[in-house]
């Protein structure tokens, strides 16, 4: 029978919780349920070095809690961190079409239980996963190469709270379909009066394809969107960075378990390098809907031929994140956070800014500049902000492939390929605790505007132009229509004059991307707050959604009516 | 500069209708904006009178209103009324690039006027359709082949409640996103505060594609969802049934020009018979957002082809309305209640039931009907219904093209084709107005369930299956099947047993069909209430969409944020 459970133990176990993030949705004010400060003062005494024996206890073996996924008998796992040693970690490779069957299983209870009953287990799962974010962050770590902080915040916290506001965007927009209601038409003599029941029905299995430098944070909305909304979800883990997101499944399994549902509905689709796995699950005829974050051509196969298979499809991509410097009355203060903008994680973050056009002088309140001298100064103050190793990896972090590793290494060899100047070259840092880590500076190419072949790519990793440009005006054209053609995901601009900024927000709508004006302080382009600022716009070809607004969640499930007389 | 106008004297005309409104779809409760009767109490004396005098008045003469749209200069135009008269009405073609770059154009005032002011300009553009409700049928009928009721009915008020129940879901979702928030994190010493500013920005061109049955009805929503949330919209009638939506363009036009608006935002795209501009258009590289009503075989070139080419599609196309069949206490009222289902503008409807299961035994309150007797009473019910010719055609309407006609003439070469028995031969009856008019009562046509081939395509108009199952179990097994499969509008179920009718549900649920229940009187399987009923569910193949939920209209905006520290 079709009801809606209305009572679980976890309801009010949570309701505060998704009380206040509700409230917060709506008015997009500060919120944050989960600390971002790893302090053994928020975590509990103890907590980091727990964490760390934790991660430390899951190398070189088999992973815990996937016993019962179906499984063909093999194991796969080739995980190896960017901070040199291999982690050995073992995982069941999934038995795709049982898989499917098991969640199809899982899916008609998970589905009545309604959506409150579903946000409160999920809130449940995302409180668990908190209280082991230390643990998570050896894992986010050793496996995407961020350094230890950032890991921790934005493997952890930070992703735990784009978590919460999956499942919250997602139990908004259930809301709003009322359960049952009586529907009175005025006619003559007696009005005709019908009973309306309103069913909320998931798609079916989502896919969530995850990617190699930011494990959690970029697969959590994908996730709890899918599951709030009664949707089944197997996880494709990138298979550089499997761990992560296998302490998810693991944490998810149990609480689904201990709350009374079939841990099915959560499931690891591991594989080792090389494999087919995405597309054959992409395309698997169980599969409804597919969220993924990684390279544009993947993304660009499903966009077009998993979408034209009739799949829901989310992308996160790749795009030009661009800074527009006009003017400034803070100098110091800009150049501070744009260098640590281009150094955290060595530009590997899909929102760090590559491409910075640069009028022919700039005003600022230590004189005007040219070009070429602005220029310097950042590289000057990227330089000086990395200019200590130990504490410059605990920005920087490692760099997280080859592909990284191969340009970062030949700064002057890129500059001549693309006819622009090395305005600044990347350094190897040494790590004190990980010498075979590869650690990189950024560097900065100087070109001119025309040359847009040298700027109109993404260039991943620790690499950013400085493009020289006729005036401003020229810089916000060329910035709209090259993000408008290739995406972006974050724009700056720097200006003190109204009229520019003006300009800057018709150029950032006109390119559909989100616009940060004069960051100097400790807010960076780089990073978004979960119920607050949308990341991605869905407007431009980095991204075809933005986490987490209503066209995010509203198309993950149906409403079925049935109606009577009364 | 990006300035949301907060004042124009259409907001206060229109408050109260949106307000109202807008509470009624929170409600899911009955509402309707636009009376649906025609007579001359409700839309003054003389009215009838106008309207068609004022449909007259266009006939066999170049459409006006379209002066302005970009033209190659040739003009086109091929309607015939299903009832005789070729109408020969003139409409300009459109030169498609020049109508492009005009829409695009008139894009920057409309998005930057804001959610608010467009919804109550577009509020005075369906008032003033309204008021123009009897030439529109006029228009619709001799388009469709709608009876005239009928035509007035479903082509003027319901469709125009649709229409505005697009402008209040739309507004709705855009009031979601504040204009702009202050944003304040605690930090050591001083908080960190920032001013947020959310930007509404539509995608691009719109293109809304009609159909021949109901050209005015399947087109507003999508028409008036893109329109409400920033988009210019070109429509592409089909090519006969032009006049309706040249109608409605015209008085968009005049009404946008007229509210300070570039009337470019709604342009008509008329072509003859065999022309390739649904293509064209639909490749466009300004068209970001499509809506279609019609024939699965191009609906799914959109769903795969378009699609894939990144264009956000909405379809409507075709499906498998189901009747399950068990038992009543209520014969006469069910037996009165489907004759007028199958017969409404001959089965022509979207909607219309076209499978009916019956098990062996029907229990009724006249007794037990064996699967025979039943299909008997069902065809004896149609046969009185559509008996008197006069009457009959004021519900049967015309037949709207060759092909439903070829269906309806020779029912007993069908039958022997499908490897059924005719239960009731199609009827023609002579119209007293309309001599030309090829008016079909239904048939209907046995055929055992096994024989599935017989029943898994749609066979549009006059023409239902009457399916023998093994017992009312198997006959909700097929139904849910043959709809996952093939899709379906609408089911009906008729069952005096509680868990029968809890049955029907959950496979109505694995479906993803709206079920109506035990409808015996005035509420027919065939209608849907504009802000209660959803029209479709997107959760089958005969729709991606339904009229409209959130998912419908969430998409085609997005959000751009600035920021800034304050």
């Amino acid at each position: 029978m079709a009801t809606t459970a209305t009572t679980h133990p976890l309801l009010d176990t949570h309701r505060e919780t998704l009380e206040a993030a509700t409230q917060a949705l709506r008015e997009r004010s500060y919120y944050s349920r989960y600390p971002e400060s790893p302090s053994p003062r928020v975590y509990g005494e103890g907590s980091s070095e727990r964490g760390q024996l934790a991660h430390q206890e899951t190398l070189n073996k088999d992973f815990d809690g996937l016993e019962e996924q179906p499984t063909t008998g093999r194991s796969v796992g080739s995980e190896k961190s960017p901070y040199g040693p291999t982690l050995g970690v073992r995982y069941p490779e999934l038995d795709v079409d049982a898989a499917m069957e098991a969640a199809q299983q899982a899916l008609p209870a998970w589905r009545d239980a309604g959506a409150e009953v579903r946000a409160a287990v999920l809130t449940e799962v995302i409180e668990r996963i908190n209280a082991r974010s230390h643990e998570m962050a050896h894992a986010v770590m050793h496996t995407s190469g961020q350094p230890f902080v950032m890991s921790f915040q934005a493997g952890g916290p930070h992703a735990q709270d784009r978590a919460l506001e999956a499942v919250v965007v997602a139990l908004e927009e259930q809301r709003r379909v009322p359960e049952s209601v009586t529907w009175e038409k005025p006619a003559k003599g007696d009005p005709i009066r019908m009973q309306k029941d309103y069913r909320i029905v998931p798609r079916g299995v989502a896919l969530v394809i995850g990617c190699n430098t930011f494990p959690t944070w970029n697969a959590y909305p994908g996730i709890f969107a899918s599951l709030a909304t009664g949707n089944p979800v197997v996880i494709k883990p990138h298979p550089h960075a499997v761990l992560p997101l296998a302490l998810t499944v693991q944490i998810a399994r149990e609480t689904l378990a201990e709350a009374g549902f079939d841990p099915a509905l959560v499931q690891l689709a591991a594989e080792d390098d090389g494999g087919t796995l995405a597309k054959d699950l992409a395309l698997h005829p169980a599969v409804k809907i597919i969220d993924y974050t990684g390279g544009p051509g993947f993304g660009h196969w499903l966009e077009t031929e998993a979408a034209g298979a009739g799949k829901l499809v989310y992308t996160e991509k790749a795009g030009l994140n661009t800074v527009v410097v006009d003017s400034t009355d803070d100098l110091k203060g800009m150049l501070g956070n744009l260098a640590f903008s281009f150094s955290l994680y060595s530009g590997q973050m899909c929102t760090a800014p590559q491409n910075v056009y640069v009028p022919p002088t700039v005003r600022t309140d230590e004189g005007d500049l040219s070009a070429a001298e602005f220029a310097e100064k950042l590289g000057q103050a990227i330089s000086g902000f990395t200019a200590d190793d130990a504490k410059a990896v605990e920005v920087l972090g490692a760099t997280v492939n080859d592909d990284v590793r191969g340009r970062a290494t030949d700064i002057p060899g890129l500059a001549d390929r693309l006819g622009g100047d090395v305005v600044l070259d990347s350094r190897a840092v040494a790590h004190p605790s990980y010498p075979d880590a590869v650690v990189r500076t950024p560097a900065l190419v100087g070109v001119d505007a025309a040359n847009d072949a040298a700027y109109t790519q993404e260039c991943f990793g620790p690499v950013a132009f400085v493009i020289r440009t006729e005036d401003t005006a020229d810089s916000l054209r060329r910035f709209s229509r090259t993000v408008a053609e290739h995406g972006g995901m974050t724009a700056a601009v720097y200006a003190t004059d109204e009229e520019v900024l003006d300009d800057a927000r018709e150029a950032a709508a006109d390119a559909g991307v989100a616009l940060s004006e004069n960051l100097t302080g400790q807010i960076f382009v780089n990073q978004t707050a979960a119920f607050s600022d949308f990341h991605g716009t869905g407007a431009n070809p980095a991204a075809n959604a933005a986490y987490a607004d209503a066209a995010f969640v509203s198309n993950r499930f149906r409403v079925i009516t049935s109606r009577r007389h009364v």
